[in-house]
């Protein structure tokens, strides 16, 4: 079986391959065999990496939206803005202080270039607050020093160590407020490593870290050059070569230009970082920053705490939305609308199965379903622990089978459909979606089911030659039954009655008096527990003439509701044959 | 610096840990140190796999659209449907076989489960096919065994082996058709690993591959249940376990549960696995399939041929979105529509300055732009070697800074601002971005720039107390110029001379003569040469009483421009004067 794959023509030469811009050489490296057992410190960058990504960024009341959003999730880390860089952030950090807007517990952080008047203008932005991280970075890359600063290692190490120097003497004019640090070697993923833990290490040597005040060194996958486990091994690299290693919070800024930047967080974190920063639903610059709400989920979904509250996963992204003015997409990891839908019908039948297996479970060991684990096929996560309803969990189209189908009527209407007749079902709506196309309502199958299984009785309304409207039902002492039963036949009232060993047969007897050659093959039955009224429903197959179907009945009398599924075969093996008269 | 983050209360307790699950234990790993050289063969299953997670699914027409571009861009693997389970995708790959729409290096592939009716159909579905792959599935997952088929591992093998003569049974009814087999022990991600590996050889005893007709073992992560690098150590297991590796084409099928199907995808190629699964853009169950397009493009970034054609990617975008008719996210790596886009200011600054070095590097060099490594700070790729423009790159709005600016009035006005005007000007926009909100276009910027420094000379729409009308210049032998000009003053005409050493310094004569204190400060021309005509644009940055402003003339004649220049800097003053009073 070859390989047909041609050479697609395109100027693949005009790019280096990252290994020979940056060398990145650790055979011993230890991540691959970590686990993550713990939540990161979270930093969510949303008010300044995100808004500057924005078509339209926040207003201050945007902005404080998101704000309060954060806090409330428990992000206790929170880059609020670039205030020297946007009299819009430097208002809003004032306002965020002024307004005694941050709980005790939350720190902000502001960002700022290596430059005086920059630098200046960022300390006059935090005065008042109670603690703040200053955020100082430069550009560190290759082609950064090259293009845009023209100018060497040394050169680039100077404009670090006057950013940390400034920085210490602008501290000495807000002595009401504990200044942290943390330092960005900003495009890390094109630095050469060596050079950038030599200018971190530098760093350090003006901003002298402590156990008491820890300084955050920050490695920015400012564009993402790499598979994820290259960014894990220059993070472990790194982890091995910064001075000061216990006073230090490493820190992760993943980019996701090549769509891996989860993958960069988790396996970087497993390499010995400390922190991760990034945006809810992974907005930010070009192709976002590292999404939280995965990061955080994933964790949940492994037993561990987020220690971020994701209980309401439709509020928050409600919020995202508004604030950024940008939709989250459908398949956004475990927070789009269709992350939890399966419209396959052995997806659907298998879901169906796991929620069942599950109650069983639970019933067996006397317990709530919420006490035992989690095991749903399909379904990673239980959606009501996100605060999502099973609703959109199954959803129907001409891709789907009995599964789908028989549990949205359970779910939504408590019949608990035989397998047989699920199939049969499952075949009528399967053959209105394929010729109509689209998906497929609860309330558009409940339609079909009624309209094929449970006519109304209002006559005009009603397709079915039979009609029950009354019985009586007498038992002998010899285990006879006399059924006596009055009857809608089109347009004519009639009184029938037979007698046989059960209701059930002696229905069966007045059919054939109809001229109906009826035999039955299966009957199920069960009550409508879950709807508060003690009706019942009744599932009957019938050979009917020459064909095989099934018939439904429900009724406050469980005798009552099995006529009416028989009720419901016949009239339906008479539609048959009078559309194959009308189609003739 | 204290961790204050703290329990999110959410029911972790209810999750079992991915290694609680499955043991995946490889500390032997190669792996990570393995590098990326070519492309896997790739198979894309957006007509299958794709199209059952769709709201909306393809109609004929749109499975057709789809089918004919993903031929188009060279995919040579196309998954086409599950005709046993659907009459719409029946139907779809009889129209396939009997158009003659396959190309005869195209193999078409369909799935089955494995049962009897399902095979038979499968087959009927393909006869007159030139080739085609069957592609026989069952669940192998802990979960599934238990809930949904309920029975234990032998029971799951049977299914497969029975499934697996069946389709052998099955080919002889189609002795005209080369057929190949695929695989997939679905839900493989929730199956132990030596299950998998001994369901997968058992296969192979009924299906047995050859160096002719190799066999595709599809390993999926149905549902991605762990970080991606467990995934790439369970797929070198399998390389290792698996029994006639030299005929067994390896191929991974990753989903996007938590986010990392791409690096899932890259680190399992790396880890042994030759072909990959996926649908474009990442459509697919619930979060999708892998996107083939991230990991197309990733190789192309990386100087390795992705054997598909991306260089047209808005048109594959378009077409996606209306055959799957759902949206590519903003974001979507490499193809949504802010994936290039820069609206911070210090970014756009980086990329206006690595298009520059790019173009001086080439221009030494005496070989075209396209001739040399690409390297643009913040843009991965060339978005012109994805068919994207240029335009989308730089958008300005509160968060730009001056470069945005300036590379707009460059690319579409051939302006070509000098640093400090362009620090000016860019606090115009924004001024006018951070009281208004929102993104401004290349148009606005136009019309903000026009008004600011080249009111148009009709009187009723110009602010500027002075126009100039005409100018007659002399020199005299001795080096001194004298300059008669004809000037609109308010609403008056007069006409003024000077006598100077240039033109440039008799007019400065003849604004002192009317009033104003100017010192010119500095001065910079150039011809807009990239326009066609001959048109010249000068900038004058002078001292004109009280304060540091520039001005800016454009104008057929640069003497010419260079006069306007002045006059646009002092009628600036002037406003700035009026409007003083006015707010006073």
């Amino acid at each position: 079986m070859q390989n047909n794959q041609k050479p697609s023509g395109m100027p693949v030469q005009k790019y280096t391959p990252f290994h020979e811009q940056i060398t990145v050489d650790l055979p011993d490296r230890t991540w691959p065999s970590k686990r993550i057992e713990q939540a990161p410190r979270w930093c969510a960058v949303d008010l300044r990496d995100g808004n500057q990504a924005l078509i339209d960024p926040m207003t201050p009341e945007r902005k404080r939206i998101m704000f309060e959003l954060l806090v409330k999730m428990g992000y206790k880390e929170i880059e609020v803005g670039f205030p020297s860089a946007s009299q819009t952030d430097f208002d809003f950090v004032r306002q965020l202080i002024e307004e005694d807007l941050i709980p005790d517990d939350v720190t902000i952080q502001v960002l700022t270039q290596a430059r005086e008047h920059l630098i200046a203008r960022t300390y006059e932005s935090i005065r008042g607050a109670k603690q703040a991280i200053v955020h100082l970075y430069n550009s560190t890359s290759i082609v950064q020093r090259e293009v845009v600063f023209r100018t060497d290692k040394q050169g680039i190490i100077d404009i670090a160590l006057e950013g940390a120097r400034l920085c210490k003497k602008y501290e000495e004019t807000i002595p009401d407020t504990t200044v942290y640090y943390e330092y960005s070697p900003e495009s890390y993923t094109g630095t050469e490593l060596e050079f950038a833990a030599e200018i971190c290490n530098q760093v350090m040597t003006v901003l002298v870290p402590t156990a008491e005040r820890k300084i955050i060194l920050n490695l920015p996958a400012t564009v993402e050059m790499a598979t994820p486990n290259v960014y894990a091994d220059s993070i472990e690299w790194m982890n091995r070569h910064l001075d000061n290693r216990e006073n230090v919070i490493l820190s992760l800024h993943p980019h996701n230009d090549r769509g891996t930047a989860i993958a960069a967080s988790e396996l970087g974190y497993m390499a010995g970082a400390d922190r991760i920063e990034g945006c809810l639903f992974g907005n930010g610059e070009r192709t976002g920053n590292v999404d939280l709400v995965a990061l955080g989920i994933n964790l949940f979904t492994q037993g561990i705490d987020p220690q971020v509250d994701f209980s309401d996963i439709d509020q928050v992204k409600r919020t995202v939305e508004f604030c950024n003015q940008l939709p989250v997409p459908e398949r956004s990891p475990w927070a789009g609308d269709l992350v939890f839908t399966a419209f396959s019908g052995s997806h659907q039948d298998a879901i169906k199965k796991g929620f069942e297996a599950m109650a069983a479970k639970a019933d067996a060991q006397g317990v709530s379903v919420e006490d035992i684990p989690w095991a749903v096929p399909y379904l990673p996560v239980d959606p009501k622990d996100l605060g999502r309803s099973y609703e959109a969990v199954i959803r129907v189209n001409s891709q789907s089978g009995k599964g789908g189908v028989a549990y949205l009527l359970k779910a939504d209407h408590n019949l608990d459909l035989p397998r047989k007749l699920q199939i049969e079902f499952s075949g009528v709506v399967q053959s209105r979606t394929d010729a109509e196309g689209g998906e497929i309502t609860s309330d558009e199958i409940w339609n079909i089911f009624q309209d094929e299984y449970l006519p109304s009785g209002a006559p005009d309304t009603s397709w079915g030659r039979y009609e029950l409207l009354s019985t009586t039902t007498r038992s002998s002492s010899e285990g006879e039954s006399e059924l006596e039963a009055t009857l809608r036949e089109n347009d004519d009232e009639i009184i029938v009655t037979a007698t046989a060993n059960g209701p059930v047969a002696a229905f069966l007897d007045i059919m054939r008096g109809r001229g109906h050659d009826v035999t039955l093959y299966d009957y199920t039955e069960h009550t409508l527990s879950a709807s508060g009224d003690a009706e019942a429903a009744a599932y009957v197959e019938l050979h009917v003439d020459d064909q095989r179907l099934w018939g439904v009945g429900v009724d406050g009398d469980i005798a009552t509701a099995s006529l009416k599924a028989i009720v419901s075969a016949v009239n339906r093996s008479v539609r048959v044959h009078e559309q194959a008269l009308v189609s003739a």
